[in-house]
């Protein structure tokens, strides 16, 4: 059972839409005018005809109104950039050629996967040249026995996720963006979502890929050995380094065995102790099965229920919690979550509980949490905040925010992952107002520093919060970053202007 | 049920008793001449005052025959420094200010763990300072709902297991050297073990870590956040580094839950095509329960039972397998396993097999498999290769490597972690015997290379392996490994000769 299908559906039409609206976006360069570009080179017509050697007509896009614009904008239409080509290779090779020519030329390169993410990390800022991995899509090989899949990067999650299917296999990730998101831009971002509960990070995942350096140098990481300690790992540099030390183009990945049962439990709570009490007694009674734990709060719940006219299976209150779990017996499953049910509802713990019977009412269930940032774009314009919080601190943030703000927004509300401490902290208001914005910046990341809590869970640094990662790393860790950055693209062409605040090139 | 207690207080006797045997064991400089010591500063009474100055006396060893001959020898006396100095730090501060120092005065650092490794990579060749992490022995803190330990480097993998189990959760890693082995030295050298299988490897297990740098400025990673993408993952670089990037001083760890049921299960199989079966219906069946699933070749069987007087509990068979589960129900647990059993053995898959009825029978199960190491060890010379392999061509290695040596060795056999695609090929002779070696060596690594494997699956590279690096990773990536130990260490004062072929200092 795949319980996303809706999310996924909406995000691909947001993002197939985008460039009908690309217009009206205020440019990168405007909204954000003390970042200033870059001393690269600008695009002429010799470097126009040198890609147009090396690439056939279709790999590479000039035409700016109808070809660019849906490059240009993320899916949010929250960030504009101006670049006029878009170049998109099909073999690792062709990226290195690219990249090796970039580096001599002093042109600055935007990589591209799904463009699917809400930190401005995948469009250009300025005129940065984009390299779309969109070509790359082929599913390479799959192994069943060893679980090991090696895939071109630019390959969409839902469609490697069919593939595996058909072989037993399941992904060790899935996110509402999986009918646009491809693997290669999951590495780059080290793409959280869902299953990280039960299947952990990319870091674990990731057996082996190919990237392509600044310097056009392929660096050939392409392991599947599950076991392989001969010096330094270095793939898990590329992992969640946003496509700043270099462009990964393949990827080999350990892909668990299929469950064969996916079942889904829901909950009413009154206390986020009895939230606290549900996870750990879920852990326990559980155990190997539990694949999910979302929470929801009240006024998400109001949110999602009113705006899409969701229907919660539950009466009102404070809390909701999401349990899923996938196994490989559906009777051993069902009894371990009955029986956890029944301990919630007899000792007090929940308040109203329901299992879904089959897997429409599974996806029915998913669905008031999986659409819940549908719903809030719905009122006007969302300040999101993905942060991960010690546990016991989860919700904290969200009524110290409440407090913070008063009445100035329409609803300050949270939900998120409970399991991995990966809050999903939104405030919306009828539009982009810089009164309130000041309001919760930097006050969320403040908070969230003291916590020692992650300012960016899961959704990378990109363009939007580069000035806020030393609240969560030292700047010991910052700078050697830096180093990293200088010793693998000493010429910065790599996605400049992301992760780092300031400049690169001081 | 912990079924490694045998194997555990074998290891820890070899250890504690190594340093009796130490005038025995050639040094490492003798024995490979080749080696050319760096020119680093030798050792002087100015520095040992400085050190004395900022450590108490029992943090300070210099006795050569007494206190540091445990120390320069590793725990099968295979390698043998001359170091005539051991400092023992209690903090992260004190492993910093000892760094400062060396890197400022030219002194070569040895970081020590447990030393129970097998590559060597743990005491010094020449004279290097040993840095000893053993005195950094705390479990600062357990949080049951999170999962996360934080714990010192030099904390016993045993202890700290033992302190988990109190707090319902277990390691996700488990070697056959727990009693003696150290959690900073399992992540610095990326240990594996018998768990990967189910819990997979650190990259993943490890939430943050502090490493002190060879400038000794400390890197504070020690992130207890499940996610967190701001910006590079600085501390997978030193996750299997093997103390030359950085020393780990304190790790967070994630824990899973503490398994309430442990199964196991022992077949009699006869041909390799079936024990891939075997593995391809265990997966299927046991899904999440799977825990280990090893594999025992029939020379291994016959030496194990042999030496050490153990009883298999099947006929003989060229293959054996043994299926651990570890779940939450012992019910539903032992049905999955019944059902499996009963699959194997109706079709054919397997030729006989059994079921452990108790711990005890489960702990002596697992001795078949665990003590092998120490039954071959007592044949003479055991010539030993860990190496991963593309699960299909898992025993081919084994025996094309009998082909080529015909009866020159008493015993080749082959076991290991099949699950992982991680074979032990072990070949014994009476002595150390260099035609042997050579009719061995390359042969076993360009085998292991054409296959695209891993010549050091879970061992490392330390001293002996490092001239066989680029048999498993490209010039390019040994070429950019080289490039970071550059930056991170520039005069190459952290665990020098090690790792990398040739000298750094060229």
């Amino acid at each position: 059972m795949s319980s996303l299908y809706k999310l996924s559906t909406t995000i691909r039409k947001l993002h197939s839409s985008a460039a009908r609206f690309t217009k009206n976006v205020e440019f990168t360069a405007v909204r954000y005018p003390y970042l200033k570009r870059g001393s690269y080179s600008f695009l002429s017509d010799r470097h126009l005809r040198f890609f147009q050697s090396i690439l056939s007509p279709h790999q590479v896009l000039t035409d700016e109104f109808n070809d660019l614009s849906g490059y240009n904008v993320d899916w949010m239409c929250s960030v504009r950039g101006s670049s006029r080509l878009v170049l998109r290779p099909k073999t690792t090779e062709e990226v290195g050629a690219i990249l090796q020519y970039c580096n001599a030329q002093n042109i600055a390169i935007c990589p591209q996967g799904g463009n699917t993410g809400l930190v401005g990390g995948s469009v250009p800022v300025f005129d940065e040249v984009i390299l779309s991995l969109g070509l790359m899509d082929a599913v390479i090989s799959v192994d069943e026995l060893s679980g090991i899949a090696i895939v071109q990067a630019g390959c969409v999650l839902e469609k490697l996720e069919t593939v595996l299917h058909l072989n037993n296999l399941t992904l060790p990730l899935d996110l509402g963006a999986k009918g646009s998101c491809q693997i290669g831009g999951n590495v780059a971002t080290n793409a959280g979502g869902i299953r990280l509960l039960r299947y952990g990070n990319l870091h674990g995942s990731v057996m082996g890929l190919t990237a392509v350096l600044a310097n056009g140098q392929i660096m050939d990481c392409l392991s599947t050995n599950k076991k392989d300690n001969t010096g330094y790992d270095l793939k898990q540099l590329f992992i969640g380094s946003e496509g700043t030390l270099g462009v990964v183009t393949q990827v080999a990945l350990h892909c668990p065995s299929k469950p064969t049962s996916v079942q889904v439990g829901f909950f009413g709570i009154n206390s986020f102790d009895n939230v606290l009490e549900t996870l750990r007694l879920s852990k326990q009674s559980l155990g190997e099965i539990l694949s999910s734990c979302e929470l929801i709060d009240q006024s998400s719940m109001e949110c999602v229920t009113s705006q899409l006219k969701l229907k919660s299976p539950v009466n009102d209150f404070p809390f909701y919690i999401l349990i899923e779990t996938s196994g490989s017996n559906a009777d051993h499953d069902a009894e371990k979550l009955n029986s956890l049910l029944e301990t919630l509802l007899k000792n007090g713990t929940i308040m109203d509980g329901t299992l879904a019977a089959d897997s429409t009412q599974a996806t029915n269930l998913w669905a008031l949490r999986e659409r819940i940032a549908e719903a809030l774009a719905s009122e006007g314009y969302v300040y999101k905040y993905d942060v991960s919080v010690p546990i016991r601190q989860f919700y904290q943030l969200v009524d110290v925010m409440r407090a913070e703000l008063g009445s100035l927004p329409i609803r300050c509300c949270g939900y998120g992952h409970l399991g991995d401490g990966n809050l999903h902290l939104n405030i919306t208001s009828q539009e982009y107002n810089t009164v309130l914005l000041n309001k919760i910046e930097p006050f969320v990341y403040n908070w969230v520093s003291r916590q020692r809590g992650s300012v960016s869970a899961e959704h990378g640094v990109g363009l939007k919060k580069r000035d806020y990662i030393e609240y969560t790393k030292s700047p010991t860790s910052v700078y050697w970053m830096r180093r990293m950055k200088k010793l693998f693209d000493p010429n910065n062409i790599l996605n400049p202007y992301k992760i780092f605040p300031g400049s690169l090139n001081d």
